[in-house]
């Protein structure tokens, strides 16, 4: 009957983690409550860690009366469970923002990496139109296993970045900016223009994406 | 008779030169060679220094026929007389380039506001992804009056120089990349989202454009 | 811990000033009240004139707070301490607009210049549907050291202005407009495009940037 | 069988001219030799006068052997059987270029209001960046019954015009331009946001449907 | 004082109807109300027909308060006044419909040439997915002086009519669709990109502007 | 009198079951309740079976107050009478989902087909993220005469299904997703350019349009 | 060795017959000479029938030369083996032209379809402007079992054969136009957003898709 | 003087391999004989490996009489110095591509990645319409250290990868395709949109960026 949808609208990838090496993500927009409530107590009893993406404060508090261990980060939009701490990666991924507007995507790649078990550091603010702030930083970003550069405008950022260390650069575009920033594109465009050599990209705003793809590269 | 057009399909803006400064250019894109022989006739007749910009050797030999003073870069693709040679602007105009490939388009600037009665200093192939280069610059491009910053792929030197110097920058994105870049357009949005206060942009590959517009900041 | 992130998520350009002639300016979408008014406490105390951009009331509130002395216009969304009145620049700069709709955007322009140290003359409401109003307006225009000229819908007034006088003309596209006018896009591309030479152009409703630029070209 | 298409590929509209007022117009690009001399043949039989647009001059050539009265504008790309001469329209069409690279398309108008009977003058290169030579021609335009204006780059052309007369404008954005043009898009959305009120347009590089139109509305 | 804007703000263009045919017509999104009681105020007192365009309850209701004659269409968001009831055009405009979705544009355009002074037929929701509905009302088209044939979703009812009668057809794209519609880009497009010779095309949503070019194409 | 529309603003297709084997489906954005009310109470009385499509639960409010037998599914936005549960196509439409967010989409598809007089089976949630879930139902697929599958995002299903199976495709792409997927445009090109050779395609979010088309495929 | 590119480059799907009806048809653009050498080889010998699209007639000649059975549609630029000239649909395809200039497309379709299997009818330059060419073949199309619209420029023809039909339309828009048609861009996306319901859509000048989507209708 | 442009229109980044790993890669497009000639010359001297992309055969030979060591893979248009054959990364780079017309792209990266020092397994031609010729080689993709996945059209198969294995997973889209392909755009976008986790997308067409990429990422 088409009015009561069931619960096999949700197919849960149960064997994600043992593929890919983390248990299948909640994409939260659009889920009602009933599906998080469903989604959440399957993957809550499976796995220690979880994360659930773009996720409003009131689907947090719905699954979280599922398992009152879920946290939460408001600007990032992230709620997650971390309960296995250990840091398994190589080395440490580190997060550079061009702006402060642009914490919240950072912070997403942030905490998803921390998440996956990867040691994090935290470079904020630091865009190229005030580039020496970028230099003092060039010791601890040479001395990252991976680095993630966040950056919203015209997304310069990444392009310095990837001229001057040898390590994986990962891009991330944010829709800060207006005009003839198109919500984002441009900074995307830019990036995946860019002139220095062997930078890869993630979609606009996709802090979770970035923090994967890191933990994907840093992992033993 | 719509099979002989007749001359009165020109009507030159012979006051230009009173009212903007320079007699108007000649754009030849799609200009029959009997059009452009009445307007170079015209033209080189009535002003001392004259450009025609976008034009083939096959369109410069025709109106050097009208006049052997008339002098081409082929790369910048710039036919000009440049009989008057008198600087008149109140400082220099510098030209910086990302890439080599951008040289064209930095040479029709160069050029231009040289015609135009500017003295102009050439800081190529200092892009990006090598930003040491630029640093090395900066002393001269804190002595030049206007900077024109041109690049192609993601477009980003100009919010780098932008940020480093307080005199006006005239950002001009090429059409250098490809992909992603779509033709220009992404260095275009890029240089007219940067993070760098301040900067105005010209069309893509619109050298000539930039060339004028620092001609009209240095002027006296 | 990321759910407290702490005030190293902003580094202050504070050599800003010394390199491109005014402080960092605070672009207000995004930023929490707590960064806010952490920016706005160490700016406030370093310079007598800030600008803040895009800052709604309850932004200008939290900044208000900080220091009564900042004043607000709310068209134009800018925030702004003006403390230090002397008129700095080489001559006046010219504001047009071709609509009374685009006022707040020329508005953005007219205080960030005044606020950086320049003599600003409006003249508004004059666009090219009735062209007798610009013409009206020659002989101010052509006094001015700088025009800015700000438009909206198809965006056609810097091109009849750019060949009128010899001065800088830097355009302002708005997003006044619907359908074909994509948000601005249109208005901005026109303006690119344009077949008056020498005119530069910011991005969509960045009056902040024009009144920047105008004042880079104006200074001594 | 497939490989030899047979003639009842084409259904010629031969009620056209009873319904709309002239016989069907052929549209060249991609017609077979074979096509062209059948289609020819029909219409030329039938009617006085006929029009063939985006006309190469290969096609021209196969059709001029059908009949040799047909004739041919190598810019327009128009072949054309004029026959009948009688001007039918209420009054006359005035065609306004903005450069002299736009003239084919103006020619284009031109030819194709002529051939459906009307009287046409024309005012080519009087564009907006030397806006004088507009004002001069402005008796002229009022006493037209229809106006055509063709203008590439920025398009602004038909927004001046639709300002200053209270006749039917009818703007046609040509594919003049580089760079932020497109291929003439943002001439075309310029023309369609035009703050000039009661303006209508075609699509790019159209004179064809210009001087379609402007025959409808000069109708008696 | 750049925080209390005074009424030059406003140059209302007096002579346009001298011009033009019509008085200057207020485009409401974005104006203040001090500014909409201004020009309301002078422009009721000098002309009997008055139009506001995209003009909201409240907006409305503010310049009602000047004059009580005022009259508003919601669903059209125009407020007009219409004293002079003089009926001076040269025959009927016919509107038609595709949609019931798109009468509102219908009748922006409707009430745009009423006021103008011409006589208006209506024939809505007679779109090309029921052809026979646009077949049995074809007598009643074919007596209209101009026709205007509004159409979101694929936009295709113009070129049917296009395709049917000789007077001229003003095409109106409506933002009516989804997805692939583009807000109405597409219809914009097709209609533009019509196959039905001598259709003109207004801006999406755009019935103001065909009811004033109908108006232009209908004067004696 | 333009501010009362009265009914003759609706033309009700009331031929079109006869036609294409379905009554006029009301597009409900933009009507008003007066629209409505009257094409309810015409089409319930004429017809067993009827849908309106994007319809709110305030529209659907109105149209139950006319007839009570009828149903609303909310996620999917239709309200719909289902009186006629004849089943009367050749066989089964099988309609698969990428996510549990597209399940809205995929009911509408569902729904629509079902009121039409078609089996429907539904299996949701088996994307390519986790290609074994859509193995385990290949058996399922390869059964159903007509398989509708709907994606968001990178839109990859359709592409996969149609390479596994002999039977029609019907993609439709959903607006799930965010940044580069561009409200849905990206699922749907994807979709266009599918190298499984035969996939057809409908507009993005057109659960309706891939139900009808479906019920097209499975008439006898 | 990278100079030296094997044959494993290509690995045929040789099990498609059996799971999508039809053996892999070869995508010649951008392949080498050798390539298709070894692809048809392994073809021809499997499989009576075969299809190569977008095939060069230098590409033919390759193929040829491995078997001389091999026909060639220069037009469609399809090269077909057609050895099995079974019927094995329910019924006839229909492919209806809006324009002759479609026709390549269309017998793309066309002799896919017949070498997959069906009897094609051909309906071809019978587009909506002059809408009686399509009415008069009603009857013929109401007795297709599918029915494959092709057009170009707008693209309406579809919407009007979906709103006079019971049967599958598919809808294939080609490149033919010119400026706002955007090489076919706009055809699609009308298509896309067609009022007529249930109408589905295949890539621009996909004649080849549209054939194989109505051969999987039209299977037993 | 503009006519002669001399050497220091070059200035290459001789510290780049210190920085990032590998010496400046020359960028041919747009280069001057003399400029490839002196880049050439001093690259080579400089480093035993070197990479030339987008390279003319022209211009290959051009670089290949500087020094006879030079290679040239033409399909991938890549001239290389691979003189230093050691095999430095932790593990092998698998490339993997979906059909055999992304052959050239994938081997551009392929060779990239040898280059710069890394074991590379060629996968081709095993895209998601046969995804059984995928599922067969997981057991070679799970071996690796980084897998490059190429394709064109849709672009989905780096989704399908991504959801398959646990080590990093860089997507390239080719240009491969036609129509709503937009030359590349479309798989560009699907892939940044996948909705499998932690995958990274490079420019279009750009195997020489993701050769780097993932070298990168194998790098000790
Ligand atoms: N195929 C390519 N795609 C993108 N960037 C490239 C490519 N080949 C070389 N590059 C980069 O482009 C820059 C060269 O720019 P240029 O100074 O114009 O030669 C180098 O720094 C390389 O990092
Ligand atoms: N969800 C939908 N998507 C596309 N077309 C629809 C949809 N629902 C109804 N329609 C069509 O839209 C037309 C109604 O337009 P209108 O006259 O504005 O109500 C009908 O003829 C239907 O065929
Ligand atoms: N923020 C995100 N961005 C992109 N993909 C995501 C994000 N969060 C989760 N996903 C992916 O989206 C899929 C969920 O789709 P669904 O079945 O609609 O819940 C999961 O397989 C995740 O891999
Ligand atoms: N004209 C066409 N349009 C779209 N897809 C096609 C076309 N011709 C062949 N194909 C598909 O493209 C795939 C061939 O890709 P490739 O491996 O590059 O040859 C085949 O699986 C066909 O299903
Ligand atoms: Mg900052
Ligand atoms: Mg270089
Ligand atoms: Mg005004
Ligand atoms: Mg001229
Ligand atoms: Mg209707
Ligand atoms: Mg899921
Ligand atoms: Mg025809
Ligand atoms: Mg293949």
């Amino acid at each position: 009957m088409p009015n009561t949808p069931t619960h096999n609208e949700c197919v849960p990838d149960t064997d994600r983690e043992r593929r890919i090496g983390f248990a299948e993500v909640i994409f939260c927009p659009g889920k009602t409550d009933e599906q998080l409530r469903h989604i959440a107590t399957s993957l809550f009893a499976a796995h220690q860690n979880v994360l659930a993406t773009r996720c409003t404060p009131e689907q947090f508090a719905v699954m979280r009366a599922v398992d009152e261990r879920l946290q939460y980060n408001a600007a990032a939009r992230l709620a997650f469970l971390h309960e296995d701490r250990r840091v398994l990666g190589r080395g440490t991924i580190a997060i550079v923002s061009a702006g402060s507007t642009d914490v919240p995507v950072a912070e997403e790649a942030a905490i998803t990496a921390e998440v996956m078990g990867n040691a994090v550091k935290r470079y904020y603010d630091i865009g190229v139109a005030g580039i020496h702030r970028l230099m003092s930083r060039l010791p601890d970003l040479e001395d990252a296993e991976v680095v993630i550069a966040v950056a919203g405008m015209e997304g310069a950022l990444p392009s310095v970045v990837g001229g001057l260390i040898s390590r994986p650069v990962i891009a991330v575009p944010t829709s800060i900016g207006y005009g003839a920033n198109l919500q984002g594109i441009t900074a995307l465009l830019a990036m995946l223009s860019s002139c220095a050599p062997g930078i890869t990209v993630v979609n606009i705003d996709n802090g979770f994406g970035a923090g994967f793809a890191a933990s994907r590269m840093n992992r033993n």
